[in-house]
């Protein structure tokens, strides 16, 4: 006899843990629509052509790969197997499981590209899979909900992202949160004020990781990288610029013209002279504040212009984010940026798109650490009818179907059993009223309705029920 | 330059297609939830242990397998490589992809055994995976909708099933359907009328293709088997009984008691002396008819009793349901029945169930095809406002911001482009209202608003836009 279990990573999620799932869902959907994004959902297989080589080398080693169906191994030599997984695995797999959200959109938008009406501003809240090391807060299926817009490059999407943030943490009843802001034009303004060139990259990845290593192992990383100690210095003095946003674009940009770097242009059609009118990261970082201050944006205390923040997707060319619960002990739930060219690779170049995830079994697990979840029964069920033998069930269907039609889940207790099972049943599931239907109670044509929490009992005749319950 | 394509039998679903197979959800999903029903979720992924041997031989077949991660090929050697893909498979997958979620949730029930309250009653939405060949209405991804009480024998499960089909298929607008029901000792006495023990099976494979190859392919088919030719008559005669659904149980009764067939038992808790009681499956057809009178059911006319419904799924053991949509060309859009030992498998044995499933993307077909789905917008948004410039644009989020804080799902065009362009897109999309904010406009203090539909445009004082529009 096997005992059943299931894969490590991976979850089963009961009726409580569906309720409070859908909760996170419809405050996140809700949010989206409003704001204009419409729904898609792409395949959970993939061709591994589109999925591979999009996630850097550990993406590709993390995506799940499914096996051709039928006789897989038909193509594969002695040789191939000789050669290892690595060379064995285009003639066994070639599909695989979703890995994220953004490369499915990429692949749809460049394939659909003929019939979308731009700008496309679409959100998918769908599972993805990483066979990743299973840890607190890390799963094997977990789900994302992304927004996008592509096909336009106003600094509007950029606002909306965080309001959008700010909307869906705050109906999730979750108000102790920092929405990190930062731009890849500053990143490579700073790289310039070190007075290099063409190495960003390791520049961001470095500086991605001061959360973990700290200072003085990025110093460290850098030294190895062959940046001097005074650059580092530099580095960091503008890394860490203090005061409020505003104020830190303008040491910033005071930072930028000290250090002689090449202005990088405004945005052709900024809305007003600014302070940073200069550089493209400080311009669009001041615009975004501006255009959150028209829309009546309050929650500036909670919006962090952090120049550190580089997050190590390279597609990203414009603003980023980040999000972080502050009073819970818990990686990033959101994050996000702009991309100038995500479906370049499926034949699609010069789409410029901005967005960002939510990632809700990271909200679960913060609401719960935080006991936000008001109390979820294990069924939907309202009402209970309770019954003493076959006669009194049966004379019970009609009041059954008449409390369903009007609305209120109910149940019938399948079996006569002895009415302290039947009790016991309600009190398990969390069913707050209990209807008891006995020959006594059908005689004198009335039913007795049990408030569980209460205890409190009423009579009430048969024909007024469904309305009182109605009522309550 | 690769052209992005999706693997064979799977599909996107842009907006429209979300929001309409949303509706279908959303029907089924309250109709479960209002017979007391509570949701379940189960991992995409699982064990192969879990999965193998519960589907057949082509079930397994079926099976979606999902490659180990890392060097998965390091343990197979060249021996295995010249068995060949079947001995090879158990060395380079060990799970697979959810095929149905009758499994999953058999698994669920008897890995959380200790806690769950029974009865218990769940429904579960998700999809499953085939690797069938796609042709019309098959899908290699596609979604069930199921329903199963495990822990009671009482046939008010199988009459509410009756009911949880007639509600979800009106509430749809599909009215003109047939429930077809049988049952499995029926199967049973009728075969054993034919003088045969022990090979129902056979018996209930070669009824099965009854639809599909006719009577003289089932004729063929069993007098290889060894059936002779007056057992087939007197077979024929049984299944092909006509008059109502009472009419029927009591024919079959006839030709059992003629035929001498050991009764099987009435059920120790029959409501009343039936016309039956001496067979259980016509005992139990005759109760569950009984249940849904009881409960004001009222559309016999769609519920007919056939004795030549078999359900290839040997795991069925009491009443078997399908359903047709009578004027589409279609599969069976849900079906179901009782089984006796679901999760013996898993070592919990006796636990008596019975569920039923709906398939979303038949259903789905058969709407379109009757053209039951109401005009659904590419966008959930409801108003657009257009602008002429920069600063037109900035002076319009605080509406923007108002109107979605109503409830009104709204968007700004996010580019100050031509008033045409920033049309084109609210008609493509169909979005209804429009609202035009130029320099004019705002100096005046007003805004126009078009509806789309109509052409029709009125001038609203700024201040009074929400309120009218909130109105509407």
């Amino acid at each position: 006899m096997q005992k059943p279990s299931i894969p490590k990573g991976t979850r089963d999620f009961g009726p409580a843990q569906v309720a409070r799932r859908r909760h996170i869902f419809n405050v996140i959907r809700r949010t989206f629509e409003s704001f204009g994004f419409a729904p898609l959902e792409t395949p959970t297989l993939e061709n591994l052509s589109v999925l591979t080589g999009k996630y850097g080398d550990e993406g590709d080693q993390l995506l799940f790969k499914v096996l051709n169906s039928g006789d897989f191994a038909k193509d594969v030599t002695a040789e191939d197997l000789a050669t290892g997984s690595k060379a064995l695995l285009p003639k066994v797999a070639e599909k695989g499981l979703r890995y994220d959200l953004t490369v499915p959109f990429a692949r749809y938008v460049a394939m659909n590209r003929g019939t979308l009406t731009f700008p496309f501003k679409r959100y998918q809240m769908q599972p993805v899979w990483r066979a990743d090391r299973p840890q607190r807060g890390r799963y094997r299926e977990f789900y994302q909900c992304d927004a996008d817009v592509v096909g336009t490059d106003s600094l509007l999407c950029e606002a909306e992202i965080v309001l959008m943030i700010a909307q869906v943490l705050g109906g999730l009843g979750l108000h102790d949160f920092t929405i990190k802001i930062n731009h890849r034009g500053v990143l490579r303004n700073i790289y310039q004020a070190l007075g290099g060139e063409g190495r960003e990259t390791d520049l961001f990845v470095a500086i991605d990781k001061l959360d973990k290593i700290g200072r003085d192992g990025v110093t460290k990383e850098l030294l190895e990288r062959g940046f001097s100690e005074p650059t580092i210095e530099t580095l960091f003095a503008l890394l860490t610029v203090e005061g409020t946003y505003e104020e830190k674009l303008q040491r910033l940009l005071a930072g930028f013209v000290t250090a002689g770097v090449e202005p990088d242009g405004a945005r052709p059609n900024a809305a007003d002279e600014d302070i940073a009118a200069n550089y493209r990261g400080l311009t669009e970082l001041a615009e975004v504040r501006d255009l959150l201050v028209a829309s009546g944006f309050k929650q500036f205390d909670r919006l962090e212009f952090d120049p550190t923040l580089a997050r190590g997707l390279s597609y990203y060319t414009g603003c980023i984010f980040e999000v972080k619960i502050n009073n819970v002990q818990m990686g990033s739930v959101s994050g996000g940026g702009r991309y100038d060219n995500l479906t370049g690779s499926f034949g699609l170049p010069g789409v410029s798109g901005v967005g960002f995830s939510f990632g809700v079994d990271r909200l679960y697990d913060c609401l719960e650490a935080l006991d936000l979840f008001t109390a979820t029964a294990e069924t939907p069920t309202r009402c209970l009818i309770t019954h003493f033998d076959v006669a009194s069930g049966r004379a019970a269907l009609p009041l059954l179907a008449q409390l369903r039609a009007t609305g209120i889940p109910s149940e019938l207790y399948p079996d006569a059993k002895k009415l302290g099972v039947q009790f016991k049943y309600a009190d398990a599931k969390g069913i707050p009223l209990v209807i008891i239907m006995g020959p006594e109670e059908i005689a004198a044509g009335v039913v007795k309705v049990k408030i569980m929490q209460s205890g409190e009992e009423k009579l009430l005749p048969l024909g007024e029920v469904v309305a009182a319950l109605t009522v309550e």
